[in-house]
Order: structure tokens, then sequence, then C-alpha cells
């Protein structure tokens, strides 16, 4: 099976790469979800498309995390079957990761299976969560409780969507491009600890995106059911995710809004926790450790927390559905582009969380 | 990518096969969603699997096509939340059609996908529906329309269950037999003609069960998702099909009570349809032809319509996902186990209806 998604990129690309396409299928063969939103914000790069397609095509919905659910899936299906879609249709999903991840969810299962292809419209969802057919939506307050794997035929990662972002979904975006930049090692990396994630135009940024799609992208094509080396994915995860999970259900005793912490943020504490724990059992270099952190210092607030919290964030890390055995795993690294998988014990994730408070609070 | 499921199949099956199996797999990993009704009817034999497991584990519900909705599905995930259910764990189906195909369902997207056991009650689960993998929910009044291919792990045909069932049931089941033996040839074929499925015990039905089991299992394996040989399966179904629908949404002009056809025996007169067809395009033998003829004769009361009501029917076959063009694709055969796919025109269909017709009204 073809385990695989054309990739589109560049500044143009919906302009001058998705278009061409989706007339080289046959217009009538093509429909469309859109975040509400962005037909106000973006209008002029998304001419193209809307013009394209007969509007009973196209369906305006709310996107963000509180639509992600199954009530907002209905409203899909009802369209799907009042425009009369089929198996051999093409819905292309155009917004944030909700979106990418909902219109994916809702496309895998209507007739079995209707083709996809995601435009996403935030840094998240152009280096994450439109590659790699991960969709989902959540249920009974379980983030991501029903999904599906669902590759897209092909991703538009189109940066001039990314002008109209906040300064902390650029930052939240920035975080996964850095565990990226980490996996893959050698002139991105390079480039990543120069940028400014807050002082860079469309174009700036295009660079990293591109990388971040193409590398998903053959990860994915290896492993899409990421029963091996899709696993690398989750580097800083392991803590980033146990951070996030905490910080957004408990009050802080800094005063600081915890519900605040974005999923960008918190992995790249966790990068730093995880990495000092490769540095440690490993020898990740110290130096490239330095960086990170020197870089986390420059764009990114500190996560604080008390070492009487490390009890329940391992509890969250054993829960991690990642884990079927008690001893966690986790993504360890040997060097920049080296990772390998390995199982940690409660004592050194701590000394990662030490690790992490002692340099950045 | 593995797609075969381990088939269990014998008048004890259940109890001889199954149990050792979830034992050996672990008895607190495994969970199960039961038809309410069969723990009335069939206790004694579903025992040895209760017993095993801890009542937290089971779910008991309705099954019944009223009952194959999303509504339904929401019971499901409630209980595989509140069970913690998790990504290692096993959901055995045990049930009929209704059951496995929304058990089977529920289970692909809960956390992306459980691992499923099936455990058919009913013929049509036992020879079709808990084999292959494809599970659905019908959805806004149509069909199947929300589905997945989820290839459950294991089956198990376990003949014992069949004492309970109508002879409406039972012909209906009947009918996908008949299709199979027709593909498979040989001394299965042999054997169809000569048995009587009215007075026959589960032993004797067993020979047929295990038959189609492992015939339809083989041929999901080479092709899971439906892209080729899959679709012989299809013998019979594109006429069938189109008759079922028809007569459940029309009134009859003969006054017999349409809507008591069943899918069995809409596929026999399918079958009889088609294959008049294949001897006029394909030299399939006339012989056989007519012992299919003698079967339905002896079998089944013919299913009643006027020529009047060829082109809402033809309708229906254009309808049928299976096509994309406007001529229809079917199944046709050259001989005993020798499926070839073409594509027919009206005139064709026509001929075979009229041969049905001519044949057993
Ligand atoms: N499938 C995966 O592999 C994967 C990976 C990472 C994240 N995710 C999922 O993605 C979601 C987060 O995605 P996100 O960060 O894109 O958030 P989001 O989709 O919630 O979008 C954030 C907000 O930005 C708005 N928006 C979209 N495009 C915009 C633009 N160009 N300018 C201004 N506003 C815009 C949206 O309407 C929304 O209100 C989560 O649900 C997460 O689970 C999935
Ligand atoms: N997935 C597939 O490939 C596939 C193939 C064929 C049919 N199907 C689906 O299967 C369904 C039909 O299945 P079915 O014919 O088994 O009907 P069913 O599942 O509706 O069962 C019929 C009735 O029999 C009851 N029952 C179950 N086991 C019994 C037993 N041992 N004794 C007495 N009663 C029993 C059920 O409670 C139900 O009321 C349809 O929804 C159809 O779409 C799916």
């Amino acid at each position: 099976m073809n385990h695989s998604s054309i990739i589109f990129s560049g500044p143009n690309a919906l302009k001058c790469e998705l278009v061409p396409y989706l007339i080289e299928l046959g217009i009538d063969r093509v429909f469309m979800i859109l975040d509400k939103i962005l037909l106000e914000i973006h209008a002029d790069t998304l001419y193209p498309l809307m013009d394209l397609l007969p509007k009973e095509h196209i369906l305006l919905i709310e996107a963000g995390e509180e639509y992600k659910h199954l009530d907002q899936c209905q409203k899909v299906w009802r369209f799907f079957t009042e425009s009369k879609v089929n198996r051999n249709d093409v819905v292309v999903n155009v917004g944030g990761g909700v979106l990418t991840d909902l219109g994916g969810f809702c496309a895998s299962i209507y007739k079995r299976g209707i083709s996809t292809i995601n435009v996403p419209t935030t840094l998240m969802g152009m280096v994450d969560a439109a590659i790699g057919g991960k969709t989902a939506v959540d249920y009974l307050g379980v983030k991501n409780l029903l999904g599906a794997f669902h590759l897209p035929i092909a991703v538009c990662g189109d940066s001039s969507f990314l002008s109209t972002l906040t300064q902390k979904e650029l930052l939240s975006g920035f975080g996964e491009i850095v565990k990226h930049s980490l996996l893959v090692g050698g002139d991105m990396w390079q480039r990543v600890i120069q940028f400014d994630p807050l002082y860079s135009d469309s174009e700036e940024w295009q660079y990293f995106v591109d990388l971040s799609m193409k590398y998903k992208e053959a990860v994915v094509k290896e492993d899409l059911y990421d029963n091996g080396l899709r696993k690398c994915l989750n580097l800083g995860h392991t803590i980033g995710h146990a951070l996030e999970s905490y910080f957004i259900n408990s009050k802080s005793s800094f005063g600081t809004d915890r519900d605040l912490v974005s999923h960008g943020e918190a992995v790249i504490a966790g990068l730093i926790a995880e990495l000092y724990m490769s540095n440690q059992l490993l020898g990740f270099p110290s130096d490239i450790l330095h960086q990170l952190i020197y870089l986390a210092k420059e764009n990114y607030a500190p996560l604080l927390f008390t070492c009487k919290e490390y009890d329940p964030l391992l509890k969250l890390m054993k829960q991690d559905k990642k884990n079927i055995s008690k001893a966690v795993s986790y993504v360890g690294m040997r060097s920049l582009g080296e990772p390998v998988l390995l199982e940690v014990d409660d004592e050194e994730l701590k000394n990662g969380l030490d690790f992490y408070r002692e340099m950045l609070c």
C-alpha cells in the first residue's frame, strides 16, 4: 500500500500548485470544509480555491478545540449526504489542526473512506497536524478519543496563512519545528537556533514549514501505524504531554495562568528535560543541549512547578497510551539526528525535571 | 501488513477453541459486547465465555437493524471509557451481523483502533458479516453510511447458535452460502444442491459455515480494501441489492408483503438473473443454472415484479456505489469457480430480469 501524501509547499502553493492539481482531478469531484474565520481574514489567499468550486461544494464551519467533537462531525456528515459525496470524491480540509483532524476523521469513516487533501492554515497544522494521517475528535471530555489513520492524498503548506497568527500560536508551532530540527540535525538545527520566530515573515517561515512537512511525511511513509520509527516524533512529548495536561488541569501555586500553556511551549520544556536525560544516559552533546536552553530562554516563559508536583506528573506519563509496562518509554537521542527508543525509571525522569527547573526557573 | 483473521470453526468452537485462545491472551485484556437476547436463549453455549470475564467487562446491548446507529455506538464508547479499555485490549463481539458490524465499528475508531474478535450467532453473521473487516452503522437513514475497514484478529463460527434462528433467517444466510458455493465450485456446489436448509441440524450446517468462513477470509486476505478480487463476493448482488432495496421501499402490486424480503432471498434471485446473463455472455453452463433454479424453487418463494418495474430497478443498480461509470459493473462467471468482472448494459440486465420472471414466477 502507498503510505504517502503529495507535498505542495511554498508561499503561493495554494494558488500555484494545489489549484492546478484540483483542476486536473476534476472540479466536480472536489468538496471543501473551511474554517469560517478564514473567509474574513484570508479571502485573498483563498480566492483561487473558492472561485473554483460551486458554492454547494463548500461547508463553512467553526473550528477551535471546543468544536472538535461528534456534534460537529454530524454537521459534516449531513453536508456530505446532502451534497451526495461519494467514494470517488475528494474533500479538501482548510484550517488549523482542529479542522484537519475533524475533517479527516469525518471523511475517513464516511462510506468507509473518502480521500482528503489538507490545507493547514496554522503553523501547528503545517508542521505537524495536517501531515501523517492521524485524525480524531475529542469525546466524553477525552482528547482524540475517537479517531482513525487516514492519510491525506496531498497536503498544501502555504505560509501566506501565517501572517494572521498570534505570537502564542507561532511559538507553539515553533516548538514542533525545534523538535524536528533536533531529529533532522545538520543545517536545519543551525538555522533554527538563529531564527527569530517573532520577527520573521512568511517567506522566512517557509523554509521550516517545508522541511518539517517533508521530514514528517518521510517518517510516516515508513511507519503509518506508529509501531516503530514514527515513535521518534514523540521526542520531548513524554514529559511535554504530561506538563501540558497537568498545567491545563491544575491551579498554579505561582499565580500565573497555567491554562495558557500551549502545546509547543510544553514540548520545548519536555525537550530540555528529556535531552538532559539523553545527555546522562546516552552522551547526547552538552553544547547542543545548551543551545536549546538558550533558544528556550530567548523565546519562551519558563513553566513553573515544584518538586512536590513530580508525582502527579509521573502518573500522567504512565497513563500515556504509549506505555504498556510500568517503566516509561521515551525517545532518547545519542546526538543530533540520532533518536533511540528506550525505557526510563522514575529517578531518571525526576532528574530531567530537576534539570529543567534548575536551568529555566 | 497482515490482512488475515484466525478462523475458529466447529460445533463447540466457542468453548474448545476461543476460550483457550482468550485465556492465552490474558483475560484482563478481554472485553465483550453481547446481544442481550442471547443471554436468554444461549446461556449454555455462552457460559464458558461469560464465566471467564469479570462482569464489568461485559456490555449487554440490543441488536437488530433498528439499533445499528450512532446512538448505540455512544453506549459502546461510554462503556469502553468507563472500563478503561485501551489499545492493547481486545473486544469480543457476540451477536448477529448488526452486532459485529456495530461493535467492530466502535472498536475501529476508539483510540484509533482496538482489536476485535467476532463470534457471529446468526447464519448470515457466520458466513458473511463477521468475516472480512467491513464494519459500519446506518446514519441519516442510509445503510452503512459510516464505517471502517477493521479486520478482526479472530472469528469464531460455532454452529450451536443456529438452533434458535427462524426459517427465514436460515434461508437468508443460505443465500450467501449458495453464492459461495458457486464461487468455490467442486464438492461445495454438489453438497449445496443436495442440502435441505429447513431440516438440517447444527452439525450439518457446520460444513457450510466452515467452508464459507475460510473462503471469504482467503479472498479478503488478498484484497481487504475491495479494489479487486474481493469484488467477486458481489456475485448476485448487483441485481440482488437492487431487488432488496426496491422491495423494501415499494408496495407490491401483487398484494404480498414485500417488506419481508430478506437479503439472502434477494441474492438468490440476483444469482439466477445474473448467471443467466453469464450464460448468454460467457457461456456459463446451463445445467448449473438449472440446478440453481431448482434449488431456488424448492426453498424460496419467488419475488414478484413486472417489467414496468425494470426502470426503477436499473436506476438502483446504477446508484450502487460500486459503479462509477454509466454501464453497470457486475460479477459474471465463465463456469463454477470462475468469476470475472465485466460491464453490462441495460438490455442485458433486462434480459436477466426477464429470465428470472419466466423461470420463477
Ligand atoms: N493529527 C495530528 O497528528 C496532530 C498533531 C498535532 C496537533 N493536532 C491537533 O491539532 C489541534 C491544534 O491545532 P492548531 O494549533 O492549529 O489549533 P486550532 O486548529 O484550534 O486553531 C487555532 C485557532 O486559530 C484559528 N485559525 C486557523 N487558521 C488561522 C489563521 N491563518 N490565522 C488566524 N487564525 C487562524 C482557528 O479558527 C482556531 O480558532 C489540536 O486539536 C491537536 O490535537 C493533531
Ligand atoms: N460487514 C459485512 O461484511 C456484512 C455482510 C453481510 C451483512 N452485514 C450486515 O449484517 C446485518 C444483518 O445481520 P443478521 O442477518 O445477522 O441480522 P441481525 O444482526 O439483525 O440479527 C437478526 C436478529 O436475530 C437476533 N439473534 C442473533 N443471534 C441469534 C440467535 N442465535 N438466535 C436467535 N436470534 C438471534 C438478533 O438479536 C436480531 O434481532 C445487516 O445490518 C447487514 O448490513 C454485514
